[in-house]
């Protein structure tokens, strides 16, 4: 088993991180516009990427927990097959000034070259979090930043 | 053991990327200006990093393997007791236009949360690197980019 960790620092208080990561109007300002579904625990939040107008595919994830400033929890039910059952964590603490972000999605089964491009990608998507945050603007899709051939 | 693992395509042919790996003054562009040493095989290269004026640290790196258009491998001899002794990798080959690089960053002896910071730094400078062979400019340190409290 293998996992993909980061870690980012956000200039703002920890209750607005939360949001930004435990609603889907949240999830559509810095990871990909096209976020819907139900975002209660036990719901399943639908998150789609479309690009020139032509949709690339997407996860389907059920939210596990939710624990309002602290952690956030989803597990892919639908998506590419390296993804599927894997679990995606947010976990929040407070430091000085900084909301700390630690981030984790695990489950891998392999450590295949898909896995090391989603790791570079979950940087520049939790880099677009940050700006979400701190500044009112994020990335998301189709606005990300392009890291490769791959997108 | 831990990897980190990212992957970033470039768009210039490879002999471009892997001189910016393979010598001090390549990775000075995109990684920390204060690049010296010795960049043959069996040589080592010190990276430093200041900000404001002060010195943070940085690492001494063995170099293990120079493949040219292939592969750079690195091993660290001096620097944070959780870096001592892991290797760092750039796995190169052509995809088309692109330039593949499949980043790994191997030996950690456990996920701790500075892991989890460098993973997502490195991620930053991989994109600094594509930067400075697809434009000429990269953001090496002390201009690269700020993801947190801890830099």
């Amino acid at each position: 088993m293998v996992d993909i960790l980061h870690r980012v620092g956000i200039k703002a208080p920890l209750d607005q991180v939360y949001k930004a990561l435990a609603t889907s109007e949240g999830v559509a300002g810095w990871w990909t516009t096209d976020a819907r579904g139900d975002s209660k625990v036990g719901g399943v939040l639908k998150f789609r990427f479309t690009r020139d107008g032509k949709e690339l595919g997407g996860f389907d994830m059920k939210v596990l927990e939710l624990a309002p400033g602290k952690r956030v929890l989803w597990q892919v039910v639908e998506g590419p097959a390296e993804w599927m059952a894997t679990r995606i964590s947010f976990e929040l603490r407070q430091e000085g000034a900084y909301s700390i972000v630690l981030f984790k999605h695990e489950g891998w089964k392999e450590p295949v070259e898909f896995m090391s491009h989603c790791s570079t990608k979950w940087a520049i998507f939790l880099m677009s979090l940050k700006s979400l945050v701190e500044t009112g603007k994020g990335q998301p899709t189709p606005d990300d930043v392009q890291i490769s051939d791959w997108h």
